[in-house]
């Protein structure tokens, strides 16, 4: 990208150790998946208000603050031109999902870089690229940086409760390659945590988060 | 982008006040721009940790951290696939260029949303896109919210300081389309501040940007 500078890494005069202490706990990515209507983003702004409660700096990325912007469609980005918005804007294709992800993944590394316990709240339905989230964020930091919590519900739930409507729009087929419908979810195969949304309600489930977050030290 | 949402905003459960209150500042984003070699990062690095001695969160981005992950080259992205970096990838043109700084923009008002004081330090040479960025910061945060801070030094004294030996490169050819050399730099025409990067110590520079920051409340 373009700065031209060698591609090496030098210290920064604050460190992150230095971030952290300010704030009295340390960084990571708590990392929400599971199907559309499953309650991802319900519990993870139910862990953001608990985490706020307890004096812990925290952050949650989502649609509404990345769809917005960084990871705009073509359409926001028709300003740029429409070349520009080809390329950069991000639509639904496999390949466009990756880098909605990658994305993703690299600011909430930077996030947790700045001591943050940084939430987010995404379908992200493919193995692989969250994997690639994970070596990512404990490349540039360290093991246990990245928590992947398995918001679980089943299909028939979440698609009863249908919140936006888009289980009823997929079916109708007004949504090709809606995940769950016509295009799989593939869960995590060793989650740091499980949360059953069908059976519990959210805020005893940011409960267990806040736990998991002390167990491993990252809050007080 | 990939979610299924329809483009509508609500708000989140912690609110950008909540965040600021805790913190005991406000967020902002401070964007340091100038040729290369004049100083901008060294500026910023000691804006950074003059913050932090004062228990200001702040963070500081920057090509170190921007270009492994986030806007990634070509070459980086490799094992994506050739297809996905090359189009993903950023290298050296308008059109990259111009990505580059859309995505550090919207990261950068991220952080401020976050409550952080976010120093950005990159040449950013275009004046169009520097002012999309601020227009995208202030649409979603504040008039105000974004404070443009011009590292001035002549392009002789970066020059002849070439830290990274980029100017030599340049002038025998090696490095088409850089800044100040064979590419335009545009200075800011209403910055919020000029620091005289040629004159003064970075510290006694830095020592201005908290005076600044003080001077419209963003800290204590």
């Amino acid at each position: 990208m373009p700065e031209r500078v060698d591609v090496t890494w030098h210290a920064h005069s604050v460190t992150r150790a230095e971030r952290e202490a300010l704030n009295g706990h340390r960084g990571c990515v708590v990392w929400f998946t599971g199907l559309s209507g499953s309650g991802k983003s319900t519990v993870a702004n139910a862990v953001d208000a608990q985490l706020l409660a307890r004096g812990v700096r925290s952050f949650l990325l989502d649609g509404d603050n990345i769809r917005h912007g960084l990871n705009a469609s073509p359409e926001l980005l028709a300003e740029y031109g429409d070349s520009f918005a080809r390329r950069f804007g991000l639509g639904f294709s496999a390949e466009d999902r990756q880098e909605n992800i990658r994305r993703i993944g690299a600011v909430a590394q930077l996030f947790a870089a700045a001591g943050i316990v940084t939430l987010t709240a995404f379908v992200s339905p493919y193995r692989r690229d969250r994997d690639a989230v994970r070596r990512q964020v404990e490349a540039q930091g360290a093991p246990g940086d990245f928590i992947e919590v398995f918001v679980d519900a089943p299909l028939d739930v979440c698609e009863a409760r249908d919140p936006k409507g888009l289980y009823q729009r997929a079916r109708a087929g007004q949504l090709p390659g809606f995940t769950g419908v016509s295009d799989p979810y593939e869960p995590p195969q060793n989650p740091e945590l499980v949360l059953p949304s069908a059976e519990l309600p959210p805020n005893i489930l940011a409960q267990r988060v806040i736990v998991y977050l002390q167990s491993c030290k990252k809050i007080p």
